[in-house]
């Protein structure tokens, strides 16, 4: 299950220039929901549950205050591997997460997942306004 | 025959922010209209109908109330098959069922159709403004 | 249903040359199988039978006697577009109706189909030897 | 010579709506004017008159109440084989012919040639606004 | 923990022809043993248990009496998502699982894993000659 | 029609050793054979004979006692243009007269066409022995 | 030395519509000033004069009343192989030279020159508003 | 240590004119701050201290009255080389020591940083506007 | 300096099969030898040293009795970063140091190092036959 | 004129293994000859002498003895800059000129020129046996 509280930052170190970060994580992978019921997987058999999804996460951001540590970044992404999840609310649920942990003065999340069923998608969603 | 009634939606899991899902699908085909005439050929022999015709089509969109459920949009994808259809008229119909379906805030169809007699096309169609 | 006998062959111009003639073919569709069943689901609503499958056809031959004709290779691909049949027969099938035709020095058949269930698969078969 | 006369048009299937047909043509070949002279070559020996021209060209365009008929596009393209034409003259008298044709809202035509003396030329030209 | 008892097999269609098969899955994933020891880590929290690995393979084989069923290859692989296991191990076991179930004329197995610390590795097993 | 008394030759500059010489030519352009029938259309309309054909052209030989001069065998495949002409013999046919001209101690000509009716095509011949 | 007097201009074929002309030279060669110092170094040896640089320079413009001569482009781009002179200023006078020789509505001039001491420069200069 | 003081200028030779220079450095490299401390680490043995990192650093900018000299450039990127400093603080203080020492009327530093723990950074900074 | 003592193994997993094992390195970089004399630079001023090399180390192999340890590799080839060595003299050694401490029965070192003064070079070094 | 006398050479570091060295050179010029007639045209108007030629030549070798010196081959290769030489004799100069000076135990000259009145030319010359 998604995990925000590992998220940890560290003080942005030249807060009175807007610039921007971008953090491209291409071996994002969770599951697909099971009977379409989103929930914790970790403990049931992969088998049993829900087929993996693959994906790269890019996150663009002008930091405010903080910045996003690397490794708990890492980490946090992780949390998401046996987790059953739509493609959709992982993308927001990225985002809101990201927000409430580093308040960015703007921020994107792009989640460009593997084909399946012959689709891919993509999806792209913005927090505040540059 | 292209049919709009197979298309399923689920409710927007974040309607309370713009945010954009684009849907590339590379395996789409059709037929050629036979004679000019478009319409169904599914009783047909192929060899008598018109040539398959072959494209990516790529939909882009920002959900209102409803997203389009990625299976569903695989078996309408699937039903124009057998369908004698020109490249116009298949990339406006898809748009709009789509938007009869989903009643997106903004939508685009792009067709991106296999080289026919030494030239390749491209259609592009967009409801609503960003 | 593959129709065989629409392959048509022109006398080889240059019969007393080893030389040697490849032909890609990037817009091959069948059918996969409904229920592991392989037959014509010409007739039934494709809804209700396989999913479609796509891929690149290369055939690669040295001419004895004849050449195959490029336009009734065509149409004897078109015919497997409403087949149920499996990837690797449709391969072996496909070099066995090439070579009953055409009678060739050598022959190679490469099916390279789109990634399905996160697997792609590339199947190669030989008749002769070079 | 170019033959204006060969281009057909076929009623906008969606004439309430801008949509956006993009037609790329890579077999596009002319004559370099002989002498600078331009004109209509087809009864001279290549070998006497210009040297052959290879271009692709793109015609891009917002439909208004026809569209240009695809076959008859490639038949009007073929009629430049044997003439002896500037780049400049042949992107320009392509958006005139066509907009006499076709009368869009707007339309756009690129003219990318091969490399002639170690340069490469792409010639740009618009008609209306969008 | 890898369940080669997933592996299932159909009948091979032309077993009087040696021809090729090749499967490549782009998503097969596991973990770093922990503390280098490796096991089954599904019933461990993934965060105290051992990174991510992620890496692509690449089955290539001629068929005897049986073919590998693309579906199960594909279980078969997701049964490593939550094991911690080295790569060298990986990719012989993963040859050595399918050698036992399928009995091929030939077969190789490359594992191409993604860059860890600046290094990126690629193996490759072969079983029997061609 | 093609006009092989064109190709000119020069001493080969080195002929105590064995190198090779590989020209690429991509813009081989000819002329589908109309009805079927070949020979020469430059005193027809090119809108009532066949339909143009584009290639990319590549010759490698290792020179005996004289190489091809660049600018004669430019002109001589120019001579093509207007003739119709299957690939099957023009690349047999480019062999020949190069071999008749040149007299290499080995020579490939490969011919890879523009994809007509969905279908691209290469044809390779030899002549000698390295 | 460059030499401002070679190039040549034909008047515009369509001056009544703002088209572009963009042509890439992807053979320019300078020498790099000799101990900092510019000048015409054809009378030196190269091997006590400058080292080589090259780039690929292009150059995009609305003709007025005049197009730029290709040929003559060439010979004057040729004019500097011999000459020592800086990235900075070279692009620069290329834009003065034709501003004065074609008086364009909007031109621009890019060197994208290759790397010198592990560093690559594109060097871009523009004269007029689109 | 960064050597501000390595950065030579000289002369903008076109001052009258608003013009773009673009350096790509692709050979950037740091040190991994130790334990999260910034500092020297020139007299450490590397393998004590921090682990490389290695980018491709772009500098756009506008010159007013001075160019940056492209050698010595190359000297104060190098002196990173021994320096443990984090991605954030690199990107934004070769952009400060630059505006120190150029005085650009606008320029941009863009750090593409390689993956690290499978994740790739990019920082992208700007002094004034255009 | 290099220091082969940091070169560590572990027991090959599969002693009985001859598998391949390839690891790719992008982040090699050492110095430019000064004034032609080898030697480690560790406690010179980088910018008295000689200039630094950068390349892409790629190590094959056939196990037979240990591999080499992927994080011992990393810090070997870290060892290279300030010492100052030809490159043909850096691809031989990397070679003879995991020669003496893995064994192999086959290995290749390729070093593909970046331009400079205008000129790439790789350098291929094998031990043992396959 | 070429010269050879400016090719210089260090002992090979390891004479006791067969390995190869690659260098590629991408910025190679030299002038077609004039009029037909090879020789230096250094004290020549550019203008007045032949056109530039550009290719990429990349040299091959399993060193002996010696290595040759990466610089001198630098100031080599730019000695051809004001020659004027045709492509054959060019590669096999340089194949005679680098043979003479460095005796390696086999060595390869590839020199791929750029396209000139619509035809690339590649020429492979080789001295030794492996």
């Amino acid at each position: 299950m998604p995990r925000a509280e590992l998220l940890e930052t560290f003080p942005n170190p030249h807060p009175g220039r807007n610039y921007e970060i971008e953090m491209t994580c291409p071996e994002f992978t969770s599951l697909c929901p099971l009977g379409g019921i989103e929930g914790d997987a970790s403990d049931l058999s992969l088998l049993k549950g829900g087929a993996p999804d693959f994906g790269v996460m890019t996150i663009t951001y002008v930091p405010d205050k903080v910045c996003v540590e690397l490794k708990s970044l890492k980490l946090y992404l992780w949390s998401y591997r046996n987790d059953e999840i739509f493609y959709e609310r992982a993308v927001n649920r990225i985002l809101d997460d990201l927000v409430a942990s580093v308040a960015p003065r703007w921020m994107r999340v792009v989640g460009d997942f593997n084909t399946r069923g012959g689709i891919k998608s993509v999806i792209t969603a913005t927090a505040g306004t540059r």
